[in-house]
């Protein structure tokens, strides 16, 4: 079993050097302040979110981003996995389905989460088929639509 | 200017009402036990979620509930359009859009909300249009997966 730790502000640089990884590879454009003041918030402990690092703490080898909201519907809490990734150096060896697995079902236990969401590419079928055998299903008929502020 | 305010616990029975209709019509089937379960805790102020009521205080034509996630990308905090109901004499004048404008507006002014966003039914055109009126952009290359826990 992968050694997984909720992320505190002690370990910013390391979680940050991660995401920094992450946002590179899939082109997302996020100056260091931006990426840090969307991070550390997380670490401090605010209520809509946590950061966890997978391996060992002190040279973590991915980390999983899950946000926290509500759902009438499922009367409680709700998550999402907003960003997970693996240093390329460990991925193919099932650490994030073992990671996406596990995560949510101790959430579930400890915190009551209901429900567990994701969001993928819709032409990326090989990542759709990992999620439907972890047990993911997609909403098939809605489109989510979106607004800055 | 249409009135809105938050609801409180002591405006249970009245946004329950509301609710009711609301899952009747869209058909959501949900025991009057678990309909109060997934709304009280949003009147008692969790930080995940909000319902407010629209119109007179004592005698509300409508609600909305949103809910509150963080963005990573966003820095900040994201809101979802969860549900928005109208009872249906007040339909037709504008009131649900002039809501889904100002609510929004204002907890990006009063709470930092960066982003809102909302599901609709991929083949509703009409609702579809209307919110792209509004600003809501699609997001076509993606889509939801969700697993319950």
């Amino acid at each position: 079993m992968t050694a997984i730790h909720l992320a505190r502000p002690e370990d910013i640089d390391r979680l940050d050097t991660l995401v920094a990884a992450f946002h590179e590879e899939e082109g997302i454009a996020l100056s260091p302040e931006r990426r840090r003041a969307g991070l550390m918030p997380l670490l401090e402990g605010i209520p809509h979110g946590a950061a966890y690092l997978v391996g060992p703490s002190r040279a973590p080898i991915g980390y999983v981003i899950i946000t926290f909201t509500w759902s009438v519907e499922y009367g409680g809490l709700d998550g999402f996995i907003d960003e997970i990734y693996m240093r390329p150096a460990v991925r193919g060896r099932g650490i994030a389905g073992e990671v996406m697995n596990a995560l949510p079902a101790s959430l579930a236990q400890q915190a009551g989460l209901r429900a567990i969401h994701l969001e993928v590419d819709k032409t990326n079928d090989q990542a759709r088929r990992l999620y439907e055998r972890m047990g993911f299903r997609e909403r098939e008929n809605y489109v989510i639509m979106s607004k800055r502020l």
